[in-house]
């Protein structure tokens, strides 16, 4: 088929979508090209939006319209309550259930032997420094529980130990509308390790 | 969480992909926010150019930057064979197949009572103004096997009998590779209705 160029470098752009491959980025490409004023320009304007307004808070690391992000800038919020997350998505995810009152720090990633990510590829430093800064009072580590997290943590500790704040770290454990007869057994074994009164 | 509205809106739009919702319109949207010139603007850029560069072939229907469409507008084509195609999208697919030696006609969809879809939607009147033009030699008729592209090729058919045009449709029977046991009965019969000598 002679290619349709515009139409064959849309589909190689969208293909690279995480979940989207050839074949469903031609069905989005045919749909879209249905009602392009509707559904292809407001997307068009939309990503070039993103693209310019949003930036890394130099502060913590999250994506927002302005640095310091709205967190970091946020009175309200206990800021020498620090949650140390891997990455972004981990931060919003704990933003949508509301369940952290303090500011973050983002990672940006684990330690991987794999993937070849050194202690100097993360953002530890920043993290010693704002605690340097003064008015830390508790850092929650709230990495991925794998393998690469559990290293990581374990690095981030020994970081942290020297400069005296209080370390913790999420609970683990069954989780909510967690049926036992399908959780891993390294779950069921650290909830009935870290078993509490009832 | 007090929402970035940048991003929330970009969010929004990718949902409405297909094969997409919130959860991974998020997280293509963090994973392109980690590179934003390299992976949102040349995306942004691609769907404007498709979106202003495409239009139907005014023949065919077709997808394509111009009108008559490069199938319609092929002198190496045979243009007075005609494929009778749903969609742009099985046009595509004929023509990865490099099946098909003529041209095609995209009808819009099929007959379907439930959509409240009729003759009238589709581009029947179209494809006999096409006729009525002269030096078409032969109808394919290349719907879907379902029960309204079944209901769709034989009111087709109705309409063309007066044309005098052969009308002929693809062939029944089992798929290139398929194993029989998984095939539905529906398929098996026909195959074993249309069987041909060894």
């Amino acid at each position: 088929m002679r290619n349709i160029d515009p139409v064959e470098d849309l589909i190689a752009l969208l293909a690279r979508l995480p979940g989207y491959g050839r074949r469903s980025a031609r069905r989005a490409v045919l749909r879209m090209l249905m009602d392009p004023q509707r559904q292809m320009l407001p997307l068009a304007d939309a990503l070039r939006n993103a693209a310019e307004a949003v930036l890394p808070c130099d502060v913590c690391g999250n994506l927002d319209t302005r640095s310091p992000c709205h967190i970091c800038d946020d009175p309200q919020r206990m800021q020498g309550l620090i949650c140390v997350v891997e990455g972004v998505a981990d931060l919003w995810a704990l933003e949508r259930a509301q369940a952290h009152r303090g500011s973050y720090h983002v990672l940006g990633g684990t330690l991987s032997a794999l993937a070849g990510i050194g202690p100097e590829d993360l953002r530890i430093q920043p993290l010693l420094a704002r605690i340097e800064a003064g008015g830390v009072e508790e850092i929650i580590i709230a990495l991925p529980v794998t393998v690469d997290g559990a290293t990581t943590a374990h690095v981030l500790m020994d970081r942290l130990g020297d400069t005296g704040v209080p370390v913790t770290r999420l609970a683990q454990g069954v989780p909510i509308g967690g049926a036992l007869d399908v959780l891993d057994d390294g779950t069921l074994a650290a909830a009935l390790r870290a078993r509490r009164p009832a």
